[in-house]
């Protein structure tokens, strides 16, 4: 299939724009197949009118219609063959393996909302039935579920093309709550994002799901991401990202008539606490964390950023096997130039601050664009003084911080911004002796482990991906896992209604046989 | 017990501060007893330090320790007998029965959040358990519940002086998930703030809370209320009132460092769709609404400022049988000369837009400061063109609006706000036809009632109170009913946590006994 570079206004291909960009080989500097022809403001117009007729229709489909509206994007995405796995591997520079298992993370992640829809209980249908005896007033029936909450428009990620992008998780969660999608495709990967938006089409059409329940559109954050997020129509922005990006939407969409929450996620140091039992257990946390630091050539938002240590007689001989370990591991080409070059002034920076330490860098040479993983220690005090060095370094780069005692390493978290992740790596008798660091970790972060590394992000109904801001602008909700779809509704309260006007979640008979909260009890009975 | 007007600093009394206020009978203009002082900046600082540290031993109580101190508010509220009723219906001018009644809805939902936390199942705990031989990768062990965000500012509402502010829905939920509490007393009942305090105090001592769970100071929202939400302890702000208070409050917790949620709800005009089978039992209908509109002297943010009907042969009728209902009943006086001035310029720049109708007005005498019964028309055209017709006149006025036929009613809806509640009224039959623009209130709403009136909140499970923006700054919540708790918590995961650390809650043997999520089902069992 030849790539046509056009827009999805909804169901309808449209290129009437005189703007395009074209994507290029990080190693030739040639062109791939394909002209991307950005959006114009009418073309962004028609979406948004769409999105928000097919609103209306959609928000009133069943649970399980939409579940197999799920299961069948799934399906098409899978039916684009090779094609897709090529072409991702192509526009991200990263290996067969990890495209595969993304391809799989994403169509995963489809038929798990799907199966959360079949279930049901989601919703959290809640009745208090009437009591009309009751003194000194009645009580009226009550009954309350999440619906959806408008129109959703979802920025793709450039280091996930396809599990942070067109058809991830933010799209997923939105169509699973009931919402229709626009999608602003990323410019580094427009040819993947425009062979996903053919699939999810195909999807719409095969399920009979309203046309605007799904666009995608080419164009700049500046001119198309601006008119989606301040136009009245959308309803909440999804986006995973830079923390400049995201505080552009967030600072946007706090401007509009009508404020909107932004679920913008936007990476963190993720600092790991390394005990004095697991840093005498060198080895294997050297080569743990060194590996941890550069996979995926660091480019994941849970890149542990900042290693925090107590100083002791073990400490040294720790930092040489980890220097050791990062200057054996081969610098890789990384998702772009431009993010390359990000790397490369960050680090430079970074290390050219008082009183750091260059401990190790890949001494193998490699490609031109490529990621050299790279660590760096500091003291504490030259860490609490300097904000500059609290700041994220997207790369296999990692900052390892030297407390002197319980107590300073205990300031060190103090003055820790918020973070998607927090480690601690050590015996379980010792962390007791740290309990109050390890509170205050938790309570800086979304999701804390034990002897473990923070890069890898299960998809299920346990994961918190997020954090407090600015890991995320939104610390109480999640863009991996089921939970993801809690940003895309709200609760909604049916008084005295009539039991044949209301949503099938809330009948007296409960014909989805949920598990719901009546008059205080959990119960799958009927009324 | 005489008024000291000092402010809880902890449960530490203080008043070192040079401005102070007093309040005034609004008949008489005599000061009732009592001289608030202000709080200073330093002791601000010095309440928010202690709650600060009183959240990191406050977050880690139990559920049963919370719902103990809960329950002990309560007590020491009731315990404060008449002295409590008889200042607060000094200072709101609100009858006896209101306030006792209203003083029995602030235990009572002190009591249910105890009863939430004994039950203890609104965590969400979710476990996935370890899948060390899952192919291609094993499964970690993930385990997620809800967690207390941090530190809570509470701003005291002025039309339940006891409900919506000291100990009401704001500071219970806070207290409830976890977190201290900052309270701004309001200054027009500062005396029944400083005796709810004074309860609270108590409460803290007797559970042995830590010191700087709750504070309350005095002061204005310009210095001591900007003051606390600027400042990066705080981490989320509960309040009730006018849009223009709570778009203040919005602003500036998105200007802060790390920006932080604002639970602002500042009312609507909650519209009243009576369909035509409701127009022709106009006796009823009549009688029904003047009394919503007028109770309380309709200084309720659910109070029916808009009826919108579709004209027919019975509307006629009915807009006289309505305008007589509302000239019979007699104006009474509102909660503060402020309230009643603005009520009185809202009112007449109403009247005085082009194309309205004054239908009917209280024709009694009353006191000065009274709030005189009203109700206006005009046709659905001139509303739509006019927004100054869409805006809450905070006291007893409604305007009804008359449409064409359904299709204008449906353009009516279309331009309407969001809203805290929104009711139709007819035969069930009738509402089959009227099924899309039912819809479409639907969207616009937090609460959809049927054949009944919107004033009166339940405070139960099922209730939503908040609705889309400017009802509220975030649909996603609700101010009233347990669901209040979800404001102040976030969701953390733990990874692969050693179970002696694990909260209570996520522990395999599930000691608390609470619903949990475990691989995907909903389960009181152990692991």
């Amino acid at each position: 299939m030849s790539l046509h570079g056009k827009n999805f206004i909804g169901n309808v291909l449209s290129s009437n724009g005189n703007q395009s960009s074209k994507i290029y080989d990080i190693n030739t500097n040639e062109p791939f197949e394909g002209e991307f022809i950005h959006a114009t403001k009418e073309e962004v117009e028609l979406a948004l009118k769409k999105a928000n007729e097919a609103f209306f229709i959609y928000k009133e489909s069943s649970q399980l219609q939409r579940a197999e509206f799920l299961e069948t994007i799934a399906d098409e995405i899978m039916n684009l063959g090779d094609e897709l796995v090529v072409r991702t591997i192509a526009e991200s520079n990263l290996p067969r393996p990890r495209i595969e298992g993304e391809r799989g993370r994403t169509v995963g992640q489809l038929r798990m909302f799907a199966s959360l829809l079949k279930e049901g209980s989601w919703v959290e249908a809640t009745i208090d039935e009437a009591l009309p005896e009751r003194k000194p007033l009645p009580r009226n029936d009550l009954r309350k579920m999440l619906r959806p909450i408008g129109v959703v428009s979802v920025f793709e990620a450039s280091n996930f093309p396809l599990a942070f992008a067109c058809a991830g998780g933010d799209t997923a969660s939105a169509l699973a709550a009931g919402c229709p999608v626009i999608v602003k495709a990323h410019s580094s990967h427009s040819g993947t994002s425009e062979l996903i938006a053919t699939a999810i089409i195909k999807a719409v059409k095969k399920s009979n799901m309203p046309d605007g329940t799904f666009s995608m559109v080419h164009g700049s954050g500046r001119t198309v991401g601006q008119q989606i997020v301040l136009n009245e129509i959308v309803k909440a922005v999804g986006f995973t990202g830079s923390t400049q990006g995201g505080m552009k939407l967030f600072e946007l969409a706090n401007q509009r008539k009508t404020p909107i929450p932004v679920f913008a996620e936007m990476g963190s140091i993720n600092p790991c606490l390394i005990l004095p039992s697991a840093v005498k257990n060198s080895d294997n946390m050297a080569s743990l964390y060194a590996s941890s630091i550069t996979v995926g050539v660091g480019q994941f938002c849970t890149n542990p950023g900042l290693i925090l240590t107590i100083k002791d007689e073990n400490l040294e001989i720790f930092k040489e096997k980890l220097s050791k370990e990062i200057n054996k591991i081969a610098p890789a080409t990384m998702l772009s130039h431009g993010i390359q070059e990000a790397y490369e002034k960050g680090k430079k920076e970074a290390l050219s601050q008082k009183g750091i330490t260059l401990l190790g860098e890949s001494n193998i040479k490699n490609t031109k664009a490529e990621g050299r993983p790279t660590i760096a220690s500091v003291d504490a005090k030259t860490f609490m003084e300097n904000p500059k060095l609290h700041e994220e370094i997207f790369g296999p780069y990692s900052l390892l911080v030297e407390c002197e005692d319980l107590k300073e390493l205990s300031l060190v978290i103090d003055c820790l911004e918020g973070q998607l992740t927090a480690t601690v790596m050590g015996e379980e008798t010792e962390m007791i002796k740290y309990k109050e660091v390890i509170s205050s970790l938790e309570n800086r972060c979304g999701r804390i482990l034990f002897n473990g590394v923070p890069t890898g992000v299960e998809v299920c109904h346990s994961m918190q991906h997020g954090g407090p801001f600015p890991a995320a602008t939104d610390s109480r909700f999640t863009s991996v896992g089921t939970g993801a779809i809690r940003r895309f509704v709200r609760p909604v309260c049916f008084q005295d209604c009539p039991n044949s006007l209301l949503p099938n979640e809330l009948k007296d008979e409960n014909p989805l046989k949920i598990l719901r909260i009546v008059n205080e009890k959990y119960t799958r009975e009927s009324l």
